[in-house]
């Protein structure tokens, strides 16, 4: 499985970070290694960042942190006043460096660099089509998809002679094949590309650093770099960054927006930083309302309102405020958590999560508590936790959950486990109750939480709680690479 | 400068963990590994951890976190049912795996493995002392000088036949000689050994796991293994673990208690985890008590409290209960600081800040804001959250320290700067405020202080704060190894 | 450069081995590895296996020696009986993991792995053609456009049902449109194919292992896992290895055997190992035949006979029996010599060669000497190593080569300097041989080298001798990969 | 067993290595490690450099290869104008960083680093007598026995003022302590002092680099570094470097010299390197001479005389010539040896040498051969090269060894397995000869060997093969460490 299953968490799946300011700085690459250091959050596995300097194409990727895999030297290396980056998350399955991105190839008179969030829902049609006419595929990601496409979309036309509008006219063939989600950035020699599929799912913003554009999945990047927030890039729009400066154009030129679009709610909820503006809001102003949602909707008569932290911190507030019940740190958790464990023969319960947390038996003992989390997954770890704070001497534990149930699994870039395996699927709010041995569980409505997000349900996918799909999936989701794994390298 | 420079925070310089299970258990590395874990917040410079199978000690010691250092094919070669672990803090200086502790030496007769949590005030003296009668340093630890006097106790007199015994009887004559913080063990083949100095500056606590017994530094050590906390070890006591079990002596018999003791009172200001029971109280409850006291003590007419995380958190939430202000979070943390950054050379301001605090500005704007973080060292860093509060758009910015002004040097095992760096030591309350360009400052008083912790300064050191330093120090000391400097191994 | 301008020697590209022994050994990689590590010096800058069960390609590849890169772990995931194998000769310019080999892809309905030894002269048109009908290269190497040309195959045509003959359609095809060195293996997963191109430049010979069969680029490989030795591949020639045992076709049928082959006969003065039997010949006794045709074309009378270690010995010894001159060790050789040293700024003369070489005085002091080496490229390691001898004492120094002079740039597979750098381009011999200061000088011609050989010159290549280039280059050969280049992974 | 068992080779143990230039370079490091390097032959385990600019002792040592170890950035951290370095063995047992040397510790008002080549067959004597008087051993190697004595020597007495004299004074008291060889460097801020035992052992030799002093275990160091080769530290000499040149002193003024005195002849045979000039003598000749010899009394009609390469080949050369049959090369050696192998399942014949050897068919096919070795330890090897030659088709294989029979350990830094596994101590030359399956064995004589060394045997060791000891071994030594053992570092 590749959502954290030891911590029962869906995970983003990637961030990305652009920035042009070729003739201006020759810091690219230093600016987009802490653009993805503050993005690290989106997708721990892997990091890569290609950079130019008007000529040539620099790339570097590697397996690990960002702050691991570059130093001095690399960034040295990664030459220019422009560069895009990426930072992946990390699975068991297709985890190898030959999936790390930005993807850089040449193809048909030039070099391109390659980096996406997101997930395409036509991939394995688009691959095995592209198979069918003669491409080889090195790597199991979907952007090698988008790469074949635009090469092929050189190939049959009458390209534009300036290299920047047959960039454009590249990327825009490539991606009116593609189905699904992509917040995409795409680098040249002469221009950075940037565009968001006409539903927007996935995040990204334009940020202005001196005379010099940027564009990052979340503003906690251009906060970090200094650069101003600017604004979101539209979904189904696209922006080219180069000499000239910015300008924005229609992904698909004459196609209407759509009715619906499908900013992914989950963001909001989860996945983002607090600290950033997403969707045009305050992520920390929008948990804390859903906290504040979720008093109103669920109130239980308790001493003590907790988070499991830290993404339940803003929503516990929110709860403790409008619930007038005094806000306690009740779990505390460790940041030195590493990749693997050692686990003890002799059998430790709920071992996975006591290396994350540990529950404060002075602050719980004999208290009425009300616990805040973001989401349940296979309902796993919320029994852990519960059992944790019920052992630490709570008299009852109210488990308020501050989005729906989550019932159905996304195919837009936000890593889940199947249908089978999301408790919410199969079982009803009580049955949930019972197994993760709550005294009582409240998850908020849809209506509650578009209420608290203060936008219509209209602007937003929550398919993961609805079950409504807004790009169709064509077909039961296959193994990718079978018959080619790669180990290493 | 040996401290947290780059966040201007006092360091705790080490934390200690041993089991014995021999006849038992064959996994006493694995819980000793995973009670290391737990401690990680206490050194993240080296580890190490050295184990017996009752007839050889294995050892084994590197640089790094605990969690990168040990994996299963290490673990395997720590054989046996008892072991003693360490971790130590980073500095800049001596920072070679040399220095790693346990120490493991070889002496008439015997082998011995020493891990030592404090600071010793003579042990320049006593070096100085055994180098003249002979005796070679291969470290610039103080521990190395505890190894040097038991070795000399045992070839100056008459040692008891019993093999425990005669570990016993030469860690007293050692630890007689020291002067100083020390909670420290001793490894065996055939006993572990634990002892705390008659003031106890530094914790040590007792735990039970199943039929076997356990020494850690904290309390979170026994929670992770699910051992039972049984009480700490007492100032001036000594306790024996081995086969009969767990027995105890005073260190030093015929001694008379003294009138006063030394605990680290900064330990509940801001080394332990706040999930730790420390001295016998919780680490949380006493935080938080800290929060209402100067709320009480420093009112100020507000619109949110917010705590510099993660540390702060327990003292806003109670300054917050206190005041009726409400509790926000107004800084959000990144988990993904490593070591090293690359700064652009276009100046970013307050960067080492920002690569781990971010301020909300949705949250902040046109508010009056209470910041509430434990202790101002050198004022850099406060200075800079400050401005990052005021940039973020508040209206007013009110820092609250929930501990007294930091004016002296520790010299009992905490990592300061130099008195000349305390800015508290040069500099008023209000020239602090206006260093920082807070719009007022309030700090706890040592009354205020000892309020909070519920307990009277007769059991506690607050030389840091008070100067009233219990144990005397010789002399300045001086640097430690000139002459000879070991770069790497 | 490219070629070993430290030591001054030219270098051979590759080495190649591949085993099939589905269903009668788990050990392929193992197996893989055993022959990499005999042919480690035909490449010791990255290396590579890709193994199968029969389902799936497992592969790893990674930069450095053989020793270093294979541990059991890497092993053990390389599941199958059957695997081919790489190594991969050092540059400065192209050296990084993407271009390490055996590429491994997927395409239409299949998955391949290619290991290929040679060098193609009309890549750079085919990879051209290949981008403008819409290909996309993730490296720059050769074999990337061999495996397009398969895919491109597949797509065109009317593929066989079986999928091994599928395999030797399409590697046929891709074969067909390449010009210049290969002698290329493809694994999928129900065979491997290997195959020699029509003029048979590089080696690759068949062994039997039990019932199964190898390739590799030399026999040496074959004596390491104590496969038996049956033959070469012959030029143009095509082998299937799979269930049913060996195979062979030709690889082009009805193509006409060309009039002259192509073996590159520097194979056997110089890349080989001498234990190696190559082209049908055993490469010491070559060797050992080219010091006695020395002997005979330039006598000299001297006192000893010396080579420079290790591959002059077997001239040396063959020039010393003909010429009745005692054979001795002059010159003697660290095995020690790492990739990079630090050189002391107080200048050491000929300090490159001096790390590797140091002279005999004992043995040389006041003696006329005989060199004896197997090329000279540039000549400047040959002036180091002439007045090291008569430093040591030498009152003669006699240079003899057993070749002709290197005058020509080799685009088979051989990493040579630019024909302006190779002094026999540009300089008599008189002229070399007062450049390199030695008291006489003496190549081997045309036809002493084929009579030590033993064989006619219409079976091998001497272009680098001759200039006479048996596969047209289209064209001046550009840089490859211009616009990008990637820096690491 | 710490010898080379996979190869049947005996080792050396160590090398070392010491320039004073301070004042006049500031790259003593620098040339250390170039020294090192020209000695890895004699340890390839470890390595270390500790460098003075005359105030503070720079320290590196780690576990590998010198060119591994050693890179531009650590040797810019070994400052100043003076170093010793070591070179370590690799052994199984104690293989980790702690013992790796040279020593750097602190005592008595100074620092001193120290390296030594030999073995003491008093350490366990005297590490008892010091651990009983009170000192700690943090490591097994002899050499922190003599750190130790320096400290006591230091502490007993009344030390010169002048540090030089100083040092001189506490080298002199703690030698004359020891028993058995060394060859051993000591370094202070203000000296190096070099001193060879009495019997001189190991070797050392002196040589000049423009107005600096170095020492070095073999001349082949002084020569990479273009030093000029003055003469050999003299058994029983003491001499001191520093600001005022070197000069010479008795290591026991009025002790008379021995009559007999103790060189490893060993070095001769296999451990030095044939350029060395050693004990006053050219290695190759020495070895060329013991073929010579060895021809003279071993006579057998034969075709080829092949070497074991590398070491045998001097010998080889001069059988050949001594006999007049040819001189070949019969077997190829790798020099791409890794440490580990994954040996396959399907067992290959004389695997392990096998990977280092390889037999070449054409030479020997139907021939008589002599094989000429430097010596037989288990004879396990000897028997696998005397089958691998026959396999290749050898119609006679007489094996020759250019040493005595060794029947006897070495306790004076030679590592050699136990009395028991030496064939030669349980096995006549006729039972050798047939476990070997040669059809002759000839070993030279002790007279032979001393002909070929051209001197007395007055002045060399052979208790290996003599068991003539010339420094009694106390009792039979016992596993050090015992109790202790310390696993990485």
């Amino acid at each position: 499985m590749a959502y954290d299953a030891v911590y029962d968490k869906l995970k983003d799946e990637c961030g990305v970070f652009g920035i042009w300011a070729l003739g201006q700085s020759e810091e690219a690459a230093n600016f987009t290694y802490l653009g993805l250091h503050a993005l690290q959050h989106r997708g721990q596995e892997a990091a890569g960042i290609v950079s130019t300097d008007g000529t040539t194409l620099h790339a570097h990727r590697e397996m690990g942190h960002v702050a691991d895999i570059f130093n001095a030297e690399v960034l040295g290396r990664l030459k220019g006043g422009a560069a895009i980056g990426h930072v992946r998350y990390s699975t068991a399955g297709a985890s190898h460096v030959r999936n790390a991105q930005p993807i850089a190839v040449q193809y048909a008179g030039g070099a391109v660099a390659v980096a996406h969030n997101g997930n395409l829902v036509n991939a394995e049609e688009l691959r095995a089509e592209l198979e069918q006419s003669g491409s080889i595929f090195q790597t199991t990601s979907d952007t090698e998809v988008v790469v074949h496409l635009m090469a092929r979309a050189r190939s049959a036309g009458s390209a534009p002679a300036d290299p920047v509008d047959r960039l454009v006219a590249e990327a825009r063939a490539a991606l009116a094949r593609v189905a699904g989600a992509y917040s995409i950035l795409f680098l040249s020699q002469q221009a950075i590309v940037g565009a968001r599929d006409p539903l927007g799912f996935r995040p990204l913003v334009i940020g202005k650093l001196k005379g010099s554009w940027v564009l990052a999945s979340e503003t906690t990047a251009l906060d970090l770099i200094e650069a101003e927030y600017v604004r979101e890039v539209e979904p189904g729009e696209l922006v080219v960054l180069d000499g000239k400066g910015l300008r924005s154009e229609p992904l698909f030129p004459g196609q209407a927006r759509p009715e619906r679009q499908g900013r992914c709610v989950f963001e909001h909820i989860y996945f983002a930083r607090p600290d950033s503006v997403l969707f045009g809001r305050s992520v920390y102003s929008v948990r804390h309302a859903l906290g504040r949602e979720l008093a109103t909707s669920h109130p239980v008569p308790a001493d003590l309102v907790i988070p499991v932290p830290d993404s339940g911190v803003p929503a516990a507030i929110g709860y403790a405020e409008e619930s007038g019940i005094p806000f306690a740190t009740g779990l505390v958790r460790s940041h030195y958590v590493g990749r693997t464990f050692i686990e003890p023969q002799q059998s430790i319960r709920h071992f996975g999560v006591k290396l994350k947390l540990n529950a404060l038996k002075d602050v719980l003992r004999g208290k009425r508590v009300v616990v805040v989390d973001d989401s349940v997954v296979r309902g796993t770890t919320s029994r852990k936790i519960v059992k944790m704070i019920r052992d630490a001497g709570a008299s009852e534990v109210h488990l308020r959950i501050s989005s729906p149930p989550t019932a159905w699994p996304c195919y837009y870039g936000m890593d889940t486990p199947t249908r089978q395996e999301l408790i919410a699927s199969t079982h009803s709010v009580e049955e949930i109750a019972k197994y993760v041995t709550a005294d009582s569980l409240g998850y908020l409505t849809l209506e509650g939480l578009y209420r608290a997000v203060g936008e219509s349900r209209q602007g937003y996918c929550d398919a993961c709680f609805s079950g409504d799909y807004l790009v169709q999936f064509p077909r039961q989701r296959e193994p990718r690479g079978a018959g080619l794994r790669v180990v290493g390298a």
